[in-house]
């Protein structure tokens, strides 16, 4: 697998581009992208499981329905949730306003929005603007950095990749983009992520390798603990770089290489391009001065490694410490042992568990078997001020091991988010 | 019910007292506690349901086993958690230390300690000063108000409160002092809330009032979501009030006054002294400038009610939106929606829900039936600015109501929660 160029338009087939509208009230930046095949695709999706969804949601959940879809039209500025009747009427012209363009049904478009909750979605922008993004589709480099551009709010850096891996002696390649800087805390889904590939695949195989991905990348990620209710990924496969056998989950036809099937290599670049988009979220995640990854191992499980991770990298205070790069390895102990209490079977003994802080200036344990080791103060603090810091915790209960990306809690986190809306 | 002074020396027979004994270095401040019944007492108890509990947390668990205590003593500056077999062993002198100078069993001495985690608790200190401690002890309001400002770490207001409500024609009393400030999201119990009554009351009855009151009120609150190692809440009733028939829960023979047996008499009262408890602690929240009450109201259950309300007042989003008087009541909808997705029954229609923002200010409607409404900005703001805010939630489901209390996320937040440590 080799990183490549091209965001979401490295796949054959795929166009993109991204235009102002002017959903964004007195701002000169780009809020309305367009991702588009030329083929017919299979597609896949994962979507927010909260109980309150962006119209955009539901309706392309709708769309998603029979596993096919040829563009996603997504609008930065506002979120067209909690917009009622209303909002639905919004979504489907939006879909309508992309379909009506490209000559495809509404149902072929996803259609996704991030912004604003509860502010109504002016929809005649995009309708009025829907000839100038046709005309501005572009299948090159250009075209993805447009659409990615155009779906940016709160972000403050580019979330992107493309790969390319060989399946049954073709190029194969998948190129991404995601934003997302806060109300992040995943499940099922998160933020908005759109993924092109041109391999041949089977919508099952596509589907299962979504998910797996997902479950390991966006999942495992939090920037403030609020899921949205907007979050979406989705991936469209156009069949383009002509790989013999089309990608199945058995792959019983293909020929396994070093061990993997074609599934697996596919599905190994797929949860690569997802966990990478992953860890740029949560660099970028608001306000956030560091990324913070939190590795649990020797859990019993790989979900109990997760949901204990998860709640160190959540717990407002751990975020906090990593602000101030201050050792505090109680405040670790006590986020895993209230996730411990309240989720049945994630388990641990607190008197096994060992912590050190990890970075590129050195590692320093600072508890072990649940106790306080010494440790130089000084050596602490310079390994918490790098940007990229890790709290490594070892359970010595089995062999469950899983990583979550999260951030720091800063001033800026709350400045932001103070006054959002205007 | 009257609200009387006193704190918990203001029921008959109790004695407190607060001394300074080095254990916060480098600081005057009072570290060491001591609440002292002159007579046996029935005692009831709720503690963190953290797996990772503070040593007092599990030795005091021990001695209220069977229902039976007659001191607390409690050290503030060093939480005495995560600190191995050498913590137990501290734990236990602190117990000895207190039955030594007051000529008790250990075994009828709760022990709490407060502050940082994971360091060696000085416990030698704790014995040294023994006899200072008993020299001090006060049966009056001196001897509550040292013994407050003893537990306090990062509390900038004080917690206390003493009622006296008539049982049996008698005044019966009850006392409470509690400190807490971060690391607050209880669950079972929170903090440290001190409690002393000269109720004649069965164990039964004691410990069935309690955790009624508990449910209702540090079950409610909720700061930063840390939920700690070392909450307790713990009730000493003296039964000196002599009211003539003792509190039972069935109260078979009490007289009824206004429909109220002599245990809803008792059971109330201590609801309203827990409840104002909580509230003080949500209004101290670290860095807070203001309590931030959010009641759901019309849910299908009381639970329903409070999860989803817990819900919206721990959303970092919601509480930084309270801080920047930003009527952001999408941030609401989508804080219950995330709950109601992770919680089997706490199920809401959003399309039924109303939201408004109250306090001194007035009342602005900002949300009905899911969707937008027009509001004026600057009525919301002026609400907002006000130190006490309520988000009022309208579900139209059914009868469930609940009232959670939280306090804003602040920039002071993040400054004391950088460096606690030092």
């Amino acid at each position: 697998m080799i990183e490549i160029k091209g965001g979401v338009c490295a796949p054959k087939g795929f166009l993109a581009t991204g235009i102002r509208c002017g959903i964004k009230p007195g701002s000169q930046k780009k809020d309305l992208a367009l991702i588009y095949s030329q083929k017919s695709c299979n597609a896949a999706a994962v979507f927010t499981n909260n109980k309150v969804k962006a119209a955009s949601i539901r309706l392309s959940q709708e769309h998603i329905a029979d596993g096919k879809l040829r563009a996603i039209i997504a609008n930065s500025g506002n979120a067209n949730a909690c917009t009622g009747r209303e909002g639905m009427d919004a979504a489907r012209r939006m879909a309508q306003a992309a379909s009506g363009i490209l000559s495809i049904e509404p149902s072929q478009v996803a259609v996704a929005s991030t912004g604003v909750i509860g502010v109504p979605l002016p929809v005649d922008l995009i309708e009025k603007n829907a000839c100038l993004l046709k005309a501005s589709l572009r299948d090159d480099e250009q075209g993805h950095s447009d659409a990615l551009e155009a779906i940016m709010t709160t972000d403050t850096r580019r979330k992107e990749i493309a790969v390319e891996i060989e399946i049954g002696g073709k190029p194969v390649r998948i190129g991404a983009m995601a934003k997302g800087s806060g109300m992040i805390h995943p499940n099922m889904a998160t933020m908005l992520a759109f993924i092109t590939t041109d391999a041949a695949i089977t919508g099952g195989a596509l589907d299962s390798s979504l998910r797996h991905a997902v479950k390991r990348s966006f999942n495992r990620l939090t920037v403030d603990g609020d899921t949205s209710t907007n979050d979406m990924a989705v991936i469209l496969a156009n069949g383009e770089a002509m790989n013999k056998e089309q990608i199945t989950i058995n792959n019983e036809h293909s020929e396994m290489i070093n061990g993997k099937s074609d599934y697996d290599i596919f599905s190994g670049a797929l949860e690569h391009v997802c966990a990478s988009l992953a860890r740029m979220m949560a660099r970028d995640g608001e306000g956030a001065t560091k990324l913070v990854t939190v590795t649990v191992t020797g859990a019993g499980s790989e979900d109990t490694a997760q949901a204990l991770a998860k709640s160190v990298a959540s717990s407002s205070l751990v975020k906090a410490a990593c602000f101030g790069a201050d050792a505090n390895w109680g405040r670790v102990l006590c986020a895993m042992g209230y996730a411990s209490a309240s989720m049945p079977g994630a388990d641990f003994d607190p008197e096994k568990t060992s912590v050190s802080f990890k970075s590129r200036a050195g590692e320093v344990q600072v508890c072990r078997d649940g106790g306080p080791v010494s440790f130089s103060e000084e050596k602490a603090k310079l390994i918490l001020l790098e940007e990229e810091v890790e709290i490594f915790i070892s359970l010595r209960e089995g062999n469950g091991t899983a990583s979550v990306w999260g951030c720091d809690l800063t001033y800026d986190y709350v400045k932001i988010n103070g006054d959002y809306r205007s």
